[in-house]
């Protein structure tokens, strides 16, 4: 067996035990009670997760193919659909939605900033015949989170807008209470703050989404109205990656056991110890303000003195801390450090102390206890164990 | 944990349990170099297993999903596909053409029949600007295969007509050399033959293939020019199943330490017990000539004395052996058994004793033995070691 590393990349991430032995459990037909019963029990926790009292779906395929799923249903070819780009992976959105057929209208953003609720409106305001809002929640290429969404949902609700969110690398991680918020479409991955392992997706679907979804030509393999037909009788209509679902099953337990709000906090606190560590080490986080910062996804610029690629190989050879590069149009630029799952102070002070040593092995100067000290006082004034 | 049962449904099948430790290996980041030594070793294994010297695609996503990729890398809105229609499985790639904007050419024939080169022919005789055949090469509703595939892949080579073979239940199981009978485009997943549990679909392009996909309106997430342009540095372009990867990557070395032949003879040797089983009790294999019936899904038609769903619970409760009812407009009126991926003789007679205590005790009339003397001997006449 290969040596195990701590996974600090922004998905996938460190699975518990107990969700990797789940998988162990025997092969089972999925038109079985059993299956039944499991999925039933998996579904119902889902909606806890996801704070709805609707459906949520399960899908055989990565974060993106979520994404893809919730936009073939929504988007006709010739709809014209409202994508705010801020970073790599809303701009997959965009992608994605033109890949349909949909008319893009584009709020470009520099790479580090957020839509405002302010821009969308104006937006909105000039455009006519707009069919829907697709939203990256966190953009997992810069670390930013977009903390107007509830008042952009607000907004495109009052003007009875659909909205669609990608929330694949924040949804488990920080506060998203679909109902409350009124999204209509929110789609997430199984392998990052649900510290699961990579494969599945999942969709929520409120009824107004319903309502267009009905009318939408629909693909295959991804048609929504097919899926809820098979799940009213706790089925899905093509053969589920099961292992996935037996460690979903077990990591939605663990999510029950802890609470969502607990949950939420150890995520905060945690990427205030990152944040604080990392500009003690003088280096800079790539949100243009401090609101946007993501507690799932920690983002900071490479300091000019080093090579990155260089320091994450030393991290990851010398100190089995593994976390990520810049990506896009930032490769080279920028470190990404995962903060999901079953991240805690351990997990952070282990990557800090790498990252530093990495950095100082690299010749870049840091003061004695710098970063690590920093990290250490933010868990104390929480009185948060170490 | 649940009790282990045997799976003899089409899918998913029983996965051995070198396969199942597999899935514990840790986890990794998809961007790093122990993803891509893995991912190079399994991708080269694929070639041995569809026999091919182009690449083989690892989607996350079911074998369905599979299809639709395939169907949505080759079909533009407008395009003209052949589909031959003769059970649940080639309708469903046929609502899979039509949802991608297809114009479907339907060669429709009764359930347990199968397309022979001369329908196709004639099909493509009086029909002009064809694109593409689509076609199911074992049809899991009905157990049916196409013995007429590699003339009809000849035929459509000759005509420049594309070929896109949906072998789900079969590649691994039986013969299928994808270059030698130059099929252009072929998937599978990897919950049947291929002993690996559910997840995943497979598909292998060909130089022609690639032409066409180059030229055509490809979606986002099943984009398999992106694939290949990732596949070259061993990567995927979005997050993989890794846990599946892992067990993927097992099965596959157990294919290969098995031999292709040794593997396909396995599947018929056992298949034929089955048939001859079945046969000697008094029941009737669906496909409506005896070269038609498919090595790796036994279908055969319910007795009339007794209820489907009944006799099936009966060997699930009471010999815990699982096997599927009928599928689409056959639902109630058959029985399914898959003789995949790990099935050999143990797995047949478990099977058999386990329907006939059922159907007798459905008070169906059977002699002393009948069925289970009949598949003993098939293995006897083979010298296969019970």
């Amino acid at each position: 067996m290969p040596e195990k590393k701590l996974i600090m990349v922004p998905g996938p991430t460190n699975v518990p035990d107990r969700v990797m032995r789940a998988m162990m459990k025997p092969m089972i037909s999925h038109r079985s009670e059993e299956f039944r019963v499991l999925y039933r029990e998996l579904t119902g926790n889902l909606k806890y997760l996801f704070q709805t009292r609707g459906d949520v779906y399960v899908l055989a395929s990565s974060g993106t193919g979520g994404v893809e799923c919730a936009v073939s249903n929504i988007v006709d070819p010739g709809d014209k659909v409202l994508v705010p780009v801020f970073g790599l992976f809303s701009e997959r959105l965009k992608e994605s939605v033109k890949r349909r057929g949909g008319e893009v209208i584009e709020l470009s953003l520099e790479w580090g900033d957020a839509p405002s609720v302010e821009q969308i409106s104006q937006v909105l305001d000039c455009t006519e015949d707009l069919k829907a809002i697709a939203i990256v929640y966190n953009e997992t290429s810069t670390g930013v989170t977009v903390r107007d969404l509830p008042k952009i949902a607000e907004e495109a609700k009052r003007r009875g807008i659909l909205l669609l969110v990608d929330a694949v690398s924040i949804l488990g991680g920080d506060k998203l209470p679909v109902d409350d918020w009124q999204i209509d479409i929110c789609v997430t991955g199984s392998q990052k703050c649900l510290a699961c392992p990579p494969g599945l997706a999942l969709i929520s679907v409120s009824d107004d989404a319903w309502n267009l979804i009905e009318e939408t030509s629909r693909p295959f393999y991804y048609d929504l109205v097919q899926m809820r037909r098979f799940n009213e009788k706790y089925e899905t209509p093509f053969t589920p990656a099961l292992p996935l679902l037996y460690a979903l099953d077990e990591a939605l337990r663990m999510i029950r056991e802890e609470g969502l709000e607990n949950r939420f906090r150890r995520h905060r606190i945690c990427s205030e110890a990152f944040y604080n560590a990392i500009e003690d080490m003088g280096l800079n986080p790539i949100p243009i303000k401090e609101e946007y910062r993501s507690n799932t996804v920690i983002a900071f610029r490479r300091p000019e003195e080093v090579d990155g690629a260089t320091v994450r190989r030393l991290m990851d050879e010398r100190y089995g801390v593994v976390i990520a590069g810049g990506a896009g149009k930032m490769k080279g630029e920028a470190f990404r450090i995962g903060c999901m799952g079953i991240v805690s102070p351990a997990e952070v002070i282990q990557t800090v102390i790498a990252l530093r040593e990495a950095l100082i092995d690299q010749g870049f100067k840091l003061d004695v206890g710098s970063g690590l000290e920093a990290a250490l006082k933010t868990f104390n004034n929480y009185n948060y164990k170490i």
